[in-house]
């Protein structure tokens, strides 16, 4: 039995609440039990010099929290003048992963501003971030869509996170804080709404792993990705139908 | 008539949500109008080096806006390194105004750490910041009054601010941003409970002002902060009368 | 009786260089009492991305102290590498306050760099440096007025600065450091030659104040401001005629 | 047929130099093909604030790349003023690698410094950073051994780390830079002598993955990295006894 | 004949002024033609940790501009955020140069901060630092002997500064800025009063030069020092008898 | 007799290898006793914006350590964040020194971007960055010259460095860390192979030094530099041929 009674393959309770400011192309309030991050995205209408000229578009994230989102109050790293490395470590992962299921020549040349804002933290924060900054992509891209700026839905498939560890021994699914800072093995999982993986992070925090330990745990992570898929669903309405269409060409 | 209908002495509606962050002391969801601020109050068991083995406390803040909590996205200090004189003026501000309503002998040798978080920005969110802040400090005392470890409850009056600017030569109160950004003066001000200054800060932003105008701020002003005030008290219950038996020493 | 024999309404006696420096196009040693601040205008042919193009130009200052200039040895900011918040506060007001006086569009696309050192300390230094700071912009702008570059002069009015505070209940005008650093109250008040408001900065330090003692203080800062645009218009000879007929279109 | 006319499952050519700095208590050139990494280990007799007095030590680790040491000039860190996101996420990786074979408590109260520097890239630098670290490591606790200085050998197991990665859809092992740059996906992984992962980073970097395709992956790589050990093991000498002996007794 | 109509082997004229800051130690305005440098001395009754316990002192220095000390504006480095080489260079030479003539041990545990600001530059500003800094060291430990706070009085020699150069073929003494941007050689000579030799820096800027050329401006240098020791002498009044007694003793 | 054996003119053992690293147009190992510097040469085809459209070329140089280089491990300057003022004194240095024997005209609108990374210090590695850099310009422009883009070979004379000092009382050419540390004087000279002087740096570490002293040492760092300048042109081959018609010309 697991600290907050939950099954070891199941998640947290979800919610995802769109259009949360008003300010945004894109953005999205997304809980996972007590984790909650907000997503927004800004599009801008020219791409980084590297990219410039070549016809297509750009998917950056940043990722930060503030300082009270833990525990105990962790210091700004405005205040301190530099990233930390696990921020650097997160913000990168968040970008390549959304960037594997946009088609970057049917975005154009533009850029999308993945910015996720941890605003209370329990664990799982860089998979929350994914699975909600996926949803404010969406959100944004309909939007360009609508203002017919877009002559393709550059979404192939759906994107989701999760994370999934070794605890006592036992695989778990969606550590919690409590979970996760006693866990022996941790791996971050991002896949794909086609169960292809986009992205695994398997480590051993306190203990080395077995292959076989390692494919139980993608079989808990695939499980729980399809149940994040399937909420994403339920909040994306018509706009299924435009990345159903979009990823049948590919 | 202006922008959002209100009349020139009205404030825009006001929501106070205590215990907003689970982690935090204090924490308070502060809404004004469009412009929502979150306010954590963290207390540390020590006081900065200059204050050390002086028998008492020290009330310090910072705050930070997510990039798009404005109109369009602001580029996070974090990745720039260093904080932008705004900010700075800001923070200085919030810290300077709480110091004044609270006794800093009666927090005794701790620091109440004051994180404000602007999640969305539209106008007047220096002064949405000082009265939530003022909350979450008075919910985090509250907090430590309870757990036993406070002598004297010390919040001396209640504190709240807004802002109050001439547009098209008119005195209106609380400005959102469609206003500030074309009035040609602008006020902030920070009152207590008794109704007496604690900042002022008037500045021609594309115009100069009279004695005579100032004074008419300045009245405006006092009659918003009073309502500020009022909605304070009705979110505090039992602490009011500590406030007020604090308050009634000095 | 204060603690250098001035009466509470009484300036430091001023004196004001012009010609400080050879390089610079305007350049002022201005002495409040002790308080001395090399004030230095630089004229650049062009304005800040922000502006290009609009037809306009652009005043903008920066402030700092030598480390000796105060009673203990202040670290260097270019050490630590980064501005204080104080200094930035500063210096954004030092620019916004000249701002309100200079016709930018008259200015043409160019910028006025206005640099404050403060070579030595005695409480005033923000407000020397603006009273200074006019006077260097004033030379400056002759100095382009006469190679034939502006079609026409620019400064609109005069622009002077003191501060005023309260001191054991009383007020009390120009406070010097050993004033300043009792005082319950600090006020830095801007005006113009016909006495219009810039700015009013009002805090309380280790007090509250009413608006009675808030227009007392106005009253009083207002007779020394009058001072100080007397003792400008000493040193600007022909230049006063100037500033008279620009001020007169407006 | 690969680009250097290796099989599909081949290791380049590896050559592992001891004692390659004088100063270093451990001390290494690793070459991988033409990847060449110093890498030292520096012990220091203390250990970070976070572990004082808990009678353990610790493992870090920094890794840089001179500037030509890339086929184009890359900018230095040190110009530049900060790390980079590919910096820290593999000082990270390569730090948290070694300290899942070295028992912390064994070690003592002292930490070891593991510098990585390449000097001349072309894939697969981060893998023979760990690969040639771990060989460091264990001269420098050899040396220490032979000091007196420690009770028992804190190495627990072999550590060694390789790339693979799909291209063109077939799985190739030790991705040259040539490859590396043209692989649709990317695969670090680190195990022990055991064959135990201790980290495994999938990355779909322009193409996912499915289950089956990081199943053939991990097989490879285990093959390699076996293959590592070996090489490991012939340049450890009576190291080897000292190791298995430590690793009998977990 | 020289730009400004001086022999090859003469000085500008000089202007030494002592006390020239109220708050410091020891402060002095250099005056070297054109080039004007404010240099003080705060004496801190600590020493560095690399020293602390060893019953010696330590001397160090900072030197910055005023941005417009120079002919066009040089922005500020406090904006930058870091030192520019230039600046670490001198600054480093003229804590290195004082050093020489100061007893460290007879200073006691303390350190003398010397800060060199250039209020106006023309050529010369690091040698004019440091004949212009001996002066304010000498003023500063004599304020500390009259304390009564120093056993021995630790000056060992004087000590000054000056440049020479060849130009156009010439070997010229103490360069102005407009033949210091022509000169071929640059050499800055740093000599005690008894004619030792502390520093020599000498530079091909765009050409090179022999032992012959060398020796000459040496011999140039040396009597422009001997001149500047004689002037330092004329403003020393009783410290002279000082440092003669301290000198005799080494 | 010194603590490796040597005479007091006598250079320790020198290695010059060219071709080190694979990737750079010019690039070499410079071994002096036990200090070990990589040197590469990179070749960019624009100049830094001062230097826009002039038609010359320009040649800078950066130089670093690894943090094992030195016999205690020396905090990274990425991870500090700033170049110390060592590391900024020495790479003008070596920039200034290779730019006296090239011809920035015939070069062309190109930069050389010169990179000496020490990876063992034992003395002298600033002399010997120097002297390994020139092997290494040659070579990048012997490439550029083989691909036909230079029209004239730019390289005007030889350049060698070396350090000379004064120990108990001797001079001592090329001193190694062990004498470095206890030397009263200490000289770093550049010299080109017509023996001119490029840059002469001599500094009393402990003592002063008198004229006949520093001709002392000038005498016996130019038979060191003669020699450096021999082993030189015995790794040049035919560019020994490029460099004296080059010369010739000037």
């Amino acid at each position: 039995m697991r600290v907050d009674g939950r099954h070891a393959d199941e998640l947290r309770p979800i919610t995802i609440t769109k259009h949360f400011i008003k300010h945004a192309e894109g953005s999205v309030l997304m809980e996972t039990g007590d984790t909650k991050v907000i997503c927004t995205v800004s599009v801008e209408d020219k791409v980084p010099p590297f990219l410039r000229g070549q016809g297509q578009g750009w998917v950056t994230a940043e990722y930060a929290m503030i300082p009270r989102a833990t525990d105990t109050r962790t210091q700004r790293e405005a205040q301190k003048g530099k990233l930390t490395g696990r921020t650097m470590e997160i913000q990168r992962l968040i970008g390549r992963s959304l960037r594997a299921v946009i088609d970057l020549k049917d975005l154009g040349e533009r850029t999308l501003w993945i910015d996720c804002d941890v605003i209370q933290a329990d664990g799982g924060t860089r998979t929350a971030a994914i699975t909600g900054s996926f949803v404010a992509v969406v959100e944004a891209l309909a939007t360009l869509k609508q203002r017919g700026v877009l002559k393709k839905f550059p979404v192939k498939d759906y994107l989701a996170a999760t994370s999934v560890g070794i605890l006592d021994g036992n695989v778990a699914l969606d550590l919690c804080y409590a979970e996760d800072s006693k866990a022996e093995v941790d791996c971050n999982v991002v896949m794909t709404g086609r169960r292809d993986l986009v992205e695994v992070q398997g480590t051993g925090e306190s203990a080395v792993f077995s292959r076989a330990q390692l494919s139980e745990m993608l079989d808990v992570a695939e499980r729980g990705i399809a149940n994040l898929v399937e909420q994403q669903k339920l909040v994306f309405g018509e706009w299924n139908g435009w990345i159903a269409a979009a990823g049948a060409l590919k």
